[in-house]
């Protein structure tokens, strides 16, 4: 039988890379070699395109060309839009961002991809996702405005207005944080798709499958519902002893990687602080130091940790993402980090195609009721 | 740095699985403890789908209800047949099909998965098919026939007539010659894709995406091409010479995990010998012979061997499938393979989540160009 770590690919190194650095001992993520409390700081994520794509930073931030590029690449050609109408309204967001990606498939994506192919799927995501978004809520469409920089012109199609500066800070923050981080199991996903050489439309569609997993991106919105549930940090050490006594898992905490804090959770933690609403901020604080002593109680072998999800669902409530558009927000600023991670496959690839060992039925023969008729009508 | 075989996953066990046998060292193929020349033999469509999923036989072959409750399922509503309409025309048509499962989101798939859903989608693939098929061609669309079986169905609504007995049996047979095939790179994408929790629905469409790859089963309307390209048997050997000097890949050859004759492709050449215009058996037959002595002249270490591929062009061919869709016919028949790994993964889930060695650049800092506005921006 095959152990469980063992099914997990636990510790299995599959490849090298040198986009991303992630160190779940030390808790360190680098981008290219910087690390990512000096990345956003530094860039908005147009920067983060540049960096993670070429490996090197623009000449100054923003980098000017590449922001009028991203903007020349926003829109959809008829079909395309009147497809993504045509998606049915009841199908949930990342299922819409699927459907709304083949039909892209006319736009001849090739093998190997290439640049282009990596920015025309981080530029036009947004418009797709938006678009359907409104749609289903009886609001007008808004075009994309290619003089808007990326994060901007999100909110902006999002929402039909111009964004405040606190809510483009907040989630152009949290796109440079999300916008790569090693072989997580969506791009995990995209590199071995992309191994048996399909296109870059293909295997970033798979990738999104991949992250809309509860376990992978899947469940960030479920941290808006706990603190909703809460709702007052008094209720907060009941609600969450009750939720632990029946088994639940507590969305937010606990990282198979990082055996110290994630310095994800950290950065996003002090953008929430200024992002956020004071009470909300207030409210996700403590929730946070309650379900960690929790936790550290109950669990005090497993030491989990805040993880990425938590105040990433925090920040993206400030920037005024409503939460089922949290996981396809997460898809848009992973976009980067999928197209990086494709270009470098490409570059070395070898198809993957591990082995399962078989423990079924030993070999036996069919039974008399089965008189083989197929065999005798194909010669017939 | 990470060699070849590492990248690979080159013998790697990753999992344990009841399904089906593959040894590549025996030339064995087994669904569930029968071996694939007595499953193509005894077992139409719909008992290979029955016996991957359930793991057992039906009481006879076919299995009535089953035929019935496929049938029955074969339909799509009509917002979701109104995107499938809406698909731009100049998508492949795998793209079309990933786009149109999209559409399928809002009918509730969860997780885990369960027999339903993949009935659902073994049913209602071939009707998204052939509907943006005959579409964009401008011909009537013809809708399911739920007294039909599976197969016969589908070639009904492919041609917009009832298919001959000729080529039912030979699509039946290709049908149940792929059902499954162990941890092949589609089905291991579905795995891994489920592995984060997310929906049947999600991890079909990730595993066609991977499929559709020409190292995975996206190169067989290749095969086609160069059958047409020799035409006449005499050229083959010139032509053939050619292309190897030229560096070219020989669509139909060579399979990683195979050392030995593919069962597969022994049953697909047997098929083709009965259901293939007899010129153009010769002509393949021919074909694979000149390729396989010219391919033992130049890498006799590699034993290269006539892969699935192959025949299976043949036979798809000579059941009127067009080249543009032997990929997606292939998605059809690897459907309930697929639908089997996902009730199998989610009773035994574990995320994977592999490593990658980091090759980049060691910790640097950003230039002084990049004052770090953020956040300052941030704070204000």
């Amino acid at each position: 039988m095959v152990d469980s770590e063992q099914r997990g690919l636990d510790d299995v190194v599959i490849g090298s890379s040198a986009i991303s650095r992630v160190d779940g001992e030390e808790g360190l993520l680098w981008y290219r070699g910087y690390s990512i409390q000096d990345v956003v700081t530094h860039l908005g994520y147009e920067g983060v395109v540049h960096l993670l794509l070429w490996g090197e930073l623009g000449d100054r931030d923003p980098p000017e060309e590449l922001v009028i590029r991203l903007g020349e690449l926003r829109g959809l050609s008829g079909p395309e839009a009147a497809m993504v109408d045509a998606i049915p309204s009841n199908a949930p967001p990342m299922d819409a961002l699927r459907a709304g990606l083949g039909g892209l498939g006319g736009r001849g994506f090739g093998y190997p991809p290439d640049e282009t192919d990596v920015l025309v799927l981080v530029a036009v995501l947004p418009t797709i996702l938006t678009r359907f978004w409104r749609r289903v809520r009886g609001l007008p469409i808004v075009a994309p405005d290619p003089k808007l920089d990326h994060v901007k012109n999100y909110l902006t199609m999002l929402h039909g207005e111009p964004p405040s500066a606190r809510r483009t800070t907040a989630l152009e923050s949290y796109f440079d944080i999300l916008a790569d981080h090693g072989m997580n199991p969506s791009t995990f996903t995209l590199r071995l798709a992309l191994s048996t050489n399909t296109t870059l439309l293909a295997a970033e569609s798979a990738a999104m499958g991949t992250l809309q997993g509860p376990l992978h991106g899947g469940a960030m919105d479920r941290v808006i519902t706990m603190l909703d549930t809460v709702g007052d940090l008094d209720r907060a050490p009941r609600i969450i002893r009750e939720a632990l006594d029946r088994k639940e898992r507590l969305f937010g905490f606990g990282h198979r990687v990082y055996k110290v804090d994630d310095p994800r959770a950290d950065l996003l933690r002090e953008i929430a602080s200024h992002s956020a609403e004071p009470k909300r901020f207030e409210l996700a604080r403590g929730v946070e130091e309650i379900a960690l002593d929790e936790l550290a109680r109950r669990r005090p072998q497993q030491r989990l940790r805040t993880n990425v999800e938590f105040y990433a669902a925090v920040v993206l409530e400030s920037a005024g993402i409503p939460p089922p558009l949290f996981v396809p927000t997460f898809a848009l600023a992973r976009s980067i980090g999928w197209g990086a991670h494709a270009i470098e496959q490409a570059a070395t690839n070898r198809l993957m195609r591990p082995e399962l060992e078989y423990s079924g039925k030993e070999l036996r023969e069919f039974p008399s009721r089965f008189p083989g008729r197929r065999t005798a009508d194909r010669r017939a």
